[in-house]
């Protein structure tokens, strides 16, 4: 039965046409504008006691160097999630006044999550800009269970509204 | 190494405190209200391919009978892997105002999709259901390749602010 199904995916994969764009300059722009806005995102993470995907709402914000950061208590369910299992993906991009929520651009990235240490030396710094980003957050920066998370990310799509669906690679992303 | 690595998580996730309360009545009422409010959710799901997460935003509602309900594209990319891989996990609640997006309320649901036939004889009446909550659907809900998935829920999680978690079974969830 489970061959059956997984043969019936294959076939209908093979006939349907591919969704997706190359990217162009403008798909590239919009999707780094979306990464530079976003303040939240969703992350879907693997649970590694059950094997199924998990969500959760995360802060977000650029690194440095422009590769996406979140900010993680150990205490919640993703952060020993993503350190078991670090493939992720993350979804930026509000959806905002009135019209379709499902014809708004977002973007969608896989990711790989690298959890970094409280004690190494460009903890202040990073610290230091994400508050700048996220003022709430001073409540709980300090607390001994927060700490950042890198997704660096592997590839994206980008959907800018119905048949304008474009795939990147990270490299596109790059600022 | 990678036992080395699991095991680390298994002493870390023992020592760490249960951050989830038992839900009281007004969780259960918050929980319900995200769900009844919802026109859109994020959806993970499990790549069949590559066995790691993706993410999509999707249309949101309840079915006739309250259970959680998304109108999707076989087209998409999460159409065909939830065909395959039926475990899934879905966020509702958007944040709002000026706030922490991180304090304000969003509601984690674990669940399994089961793809509904659009020839079903019950159809018509969830297609006329949908459109009168999401009126812009009306462009694209009669395409061939567009057709409802009932997001059966398997447990959930509240978060209602920080320190204010609750995990919750699927029946506090029911109408």
């Amino acid at each position: 039965l489970a061959a059956a199904a997984v043969c019936g995916i294959d076939s209908r994969m093979a006939r349907r046409p591919d969704p997706f764009h190359a990217p162009d300059d403008e798909a590239r722009r919009t999707a780094r504008a979306l990464l530079a806005a976003a303040r939240h995102a969703a992350l879907a993470y693997l649970d590694p006691e059950t094997g199924t995907p998990g969500i959760s709402r995360i802060g977000f914000g650029l690194d440095g160097d422009g590769t996406p950061l979140t900010l993680v208590s150990s205490l919640s369910a993703h952060q020993p999630a993503l350190a078991a299992r670090p493939d992720c993906a993350v979804m930026v991009g509000e959806p905002g006044g009135r019209g379709d929520p499902l014809a708004q651009p977002r973007l969608m990235l896989r990711a790989r999550a690298r959890l970094l240490d409280r004690a190494a030396p460009d903890h202040p710094a990073r610290r230091a800009a994400w508050l700048a980003q996220h003022p709430k957050a001073a409540l709980y920066v300090d607390f001994a269970d927060f700490a950042f998370v890198r997704l660096e990310p592997v590839s994206a799509v980008l959907n800018a509204g119905f048949a304008r669906a474009f795939r990147l690679a990270a490299a596109d992303l790059a600022p």
